[in-house]
């Protein structure tokens, strides 16, 4: 089936795209070449997302992963490492990138839907014990975690983990893609978060709906060090301007509307879990999130997708019985009762029936 | 002194800004996330741009240097290396990437102006003596060099090379990042270069004035592994057509124009080389690239670009005593002929004239 | 104090020194250039080891590290992952070398003192996901388990872990630096562990006596690219055949006394046990490695070992609280004698009275 | 042809294998735990060869490939770049291992059978163009140089390096495996030689005839960081005083008996270029390497290598039409008759001949 029959698109919110006003921002935005630090719009963008987290400078960058792999690389000498969730997105989702572009070794724990603890991190950490064993350089935390299911991380729990590494001399980077979802759905300010780590990556792309781009923001130096690597790797975009305007409109517009994707994404939650009880764990849904565990209705969940994806309705399978929903800004109401009308209906039916229409 | 007083820029053909069509362009661009394959702009951008060079497939870039460094990773597993020029701005303007990418190991013949020979690259190549010396997978050519001044690589010593590092097993990459340049001067269709290469790289954002963007070309299964280290390289952009429109609209409306830039760099150097004896090697211009020994007059290349910037020509020093002037769509007849009457009183002048003025 | 004074020298197993037979076999090896192939002795080592672990060919290099470092890189392609436990020595003591030496990405679950489970392994796995996500090339296993304490791993588990691995095209890697305790202790014939791996590591110079050197075993196939491999990671040597001799003696000399150490260690455990209830757990001294509970007599880890090292008594502390003690060939009834009285005399001083001695 | 019938090894100075004495040595030695500094016959060792060479401190490894690329990592940060000639030893016959282990970039000039010329390195490095381009952190040179011959760097060129690179910022360090040939067919002294370099190495195993082992010097500072990267790459060896102890031996009675080696390699190569006008340039033997061009003679480097072997002299191929000779204590003067007669008559008679027998 095409694209252009899809009603109800909750694969990602990265496959927004971007509407009339934030074309037209893009269209007259001035720009520079920002490879020498001459786009000006770039550097607006930059200076204000560092504001809005607590932090000294911003660095604009084509992707969260390379927003986050120039992140890691900042604390982590080679032959170091990191310490994370085993459903990180920095260690699931960007295909190894760590290891690959900075020699970064790794380790995890394991949580429950990606919830952080600070004892997790604090018991894997490795320091001070002299040139025999690995360093730990760095603790990552995701909020709101992806892989758990757009799961908030407590703000004390960071707090605590903050103290416990600071005593240890190991840094703290938050992937902060979605971010914006932890604050709109908490209040928590988002500098209040962003002061915790010694760097952040926001993604302007998911949820805020711009075409292109992230930042990460740190101290001035580690910015400096950043736009070297950020060369290095292949990333030093030329008039970048043109989508930084972008992100900025995202930034004026599009924060405070995720409260609608939250909403719309409880509500939806709330109808599949009451049509088939099982099938969402209504605790489990704090954004704009839900994991559909369609195993309960005999489903695996690459048939479930292709059957929704039938019917109208895209959506992702992240665990052999389980069948992730994004909602952001191109699903609305109408799109929102379609997918609930389309998955409860596959999941009272099960597998059987779908395949015999 | 500002950037808004250069009256002049001929710092690099990377600074050019897109005008207000190309801006339209992109304000009407339909576009998918690309990660997914699904922007449709991008799409024809890559088909476009393919079959321009002979090729199978593309796939966009942000950068000219990740166009680069997919393409050598294709070709060259960790621990073989690459041949190429000491000039070449793969090894040299990369920031030392295909090392830290990819594990790629590197050795280099000295040339004359960046002018590719055949015979370097057989003469350095070491294949089939078995595991105990490192093996050389790749050679890379660069067309128009860049450090090189704009240099035009003779297509028999291309087609030469071609022959001898088939016999051998040996790739090759043609850094294309100015292959327009050489296109347009040469008259040699864009294919008759693409197709002696396994890969090729085009960059949009230097002299075909688009603001971000290179592609990369080869096989099919080529670009479908190289889609993957794009991701891996942080470079998987989404709403990426935004960009793509940019590239579409300059192909169609900026490559036969680049004589103009070819022109008025001839033009100046005429000029400068009547007015100076000895400060441009007029054999040596042949595209939108001149080179100044200001030396010959005394200078050091950083003392003459800052003199030239001070009286509204922004240029770049390449060597002690050694200047480059880029021309491109942002310099027009006015700003050469301000450009000219700068440098050359600059060189008539000499240093101390400079200081004290 | 100086080392000569250590009476029970319980630091590692890697502090032995050769005797008088196995420097007499050194002495009289006939030797080659190993890089050329061409040392019998080290051939001879080669194969008698992979026949013993059931694989067809062997690969002898200077340690164990890059023994199980050439064994990983065969399986997991640079950008793929290795899984295994957070204790790992391949992880955790190899100073990250699988990154930096493979850019090998490698996630962990968390064990119970390192013991193997199946199923940890199975949900970590990531396989069969297209490509956004990491895959799973690798799962590593350790046995005996080193930080876990001389943990044997229980062969069902393995067994289960090869056919869930099997299924999902995911291979296996034995770190068995300490397998020779494990045979010993169980009876399990070697090549019974060895057959479900793709590759084993064995380690000649820890329980064995050799002074330097360990065995990768695997396939014809692999053990040629690891030898390519080798040479690229420094560890060609040449007349190796002189390491080797000492290897192969240790093999007929030095694999049933294991016994010995284990008895000892068990007589230790239970003195300790018995004078301190809650010092040591006896349920987890399974070969020749004790982990004493220091914190429960109000010890820190790195004053015991200070403590006990002035009283002529070497260990190590593997954690704020605990202390590992290892037996080996130069740790006889009486140097065990000595360690008990010690070590139970200071575990029931406690550290006030040790700092006013 | 089995080995044993080889009766002139003229293969390389590596496949010396340890005499009686020697061994006693050996298995004599007192050794400890080397991963934790405490095999006195290394420490003593690595003094020694730092005094020898004039630097505060040493570090054994297994192979001279591991002595480089410790040296040269201690240099070049990742993303740095190193440069050499084109023939060197590190770039050439490591496999490419300073780009796989340590992430170097490198760049070469075309030299003179390996002559090292101190303009063709200053005209090569690229320092203090800011964060755009490469920057050259490190020279390397090769003395003597094993592809260029045995050749034997002149030492005012090396000074004269030396004033350049410190000028600069740049590093050097020197590749020495076979600086004790330099220092005996010069006289110059060893630390005249190896205080010109940041570090050096040098190779037990060659010329010196012990069976494994290299070793690095430098400061004090960069050995104790090449420790940890020494265990890092897998060559943290145990009880290494027993190949320490061989290296001790071959310091003492094998560097002056080298002029011997000289000597022979010297009359053979006077002996074959009478005998065949062209085939050996003597202005080229310096030590002891001979490079024959077979291909005046109307041979392929190849089966040339064949056809003397099946003669009982073993040679390799360096090149299409060149065999190198390298002597060594295992080929006295017997040896080296054989050797001249054997290969003067396989020149004389020319390929067809051979074939035909």
């Amino acid at each position: 089936m095409t694209v252009a029959a899809v009603r109800a698109d909750l694969l990602s919110d990265t496959v927004t795209r971007p509407g009339v006003a934030m074309r037209e921002a893009m269209a007259t935005a001035v720009v520079g070449d920002d490879v020498f630090g001459e786009d000006p719009t770039v550097r607006e963008l930059e200076d204000r997302v560092a504001g809005l987290l607590g932090h000294e400078a911003g660095l604009f960058t084509p992707t969260g992963s390379m927003a986050n792999q120039l992140g890691v690389r900042l604390h982590v000498k080679p032959g170091e490492e990191l310490v994370g969730d085993s459903l990180a997105h920095v260690l699931r989702a960007e295909l190894g990138a760590a290891a690959i572009l900075s020699g970064i070794s790794s380790r995890t724990w394991v949580s429950q839907r990606g919830r952080f603890r600070a004892d997790d991190a604090a018991s894997l950490m490795i320091t001070g014990v002299g040139p025999y064993q690995v360093c730990t350089a760095l603790v990552i935390v995701e909020n709101t975690h992806n892989f758990g299911g757009g799961t908030i991380q407590p703000l004390e729990e960071i707090q605590r983990a903050r103290q416990l590494t600071r005593e240890r001399g190991v840094a703290m980077h938050l992937d902060g893609a979605r971010l914006w979802n932890a604050h709109v759905a908490t209040g928590v300010p988002l500098d209040a978060y962003g002061r915790e780590f010694d760097t952040v990556s926001v993604c302007l792309s998911k949820g805020l709906g711009a075409p292109v781009g992230s930042v990460l923001v740190g101290s001035r130096e580690a910015m400096a060090e950043a736009r070297v690597w950020r060369k290095r790797f292949g990333g030093g975009m030329r008039q970048a301007g043109i989508l930084a305007a972008a992100g900025l409109w995202a930034l004026d517009h599009h924060i405070d509307r995720l409260s609608l994707d939250h909403g719309r994404a409880r509500r939806a939650a709330e109808a599949m879990a009451a049509a088939v009880p099982g099938s969402v764990d209504l605790s489990t849904v704090e954004t704009n999130i839900v994991i559909v565990d369609v195993a309960v209705a005999g489903w695996s969940g690459a048939d479930f997708v292709a059957a929704a994806l039938a019917r109208g309705v895209r959506t992702y399978a992240v665990g052999p019985g389980a069948v992730r929903l994004v909602w952001h800004l191109e699903v609305d109401d109408d799109a929102t009762d379609h997918a609930v009308e389309v998955l409860t209906a596959l999941l009272a039916e099960g597998p059987a029936a779908s395949v015999s229409a």
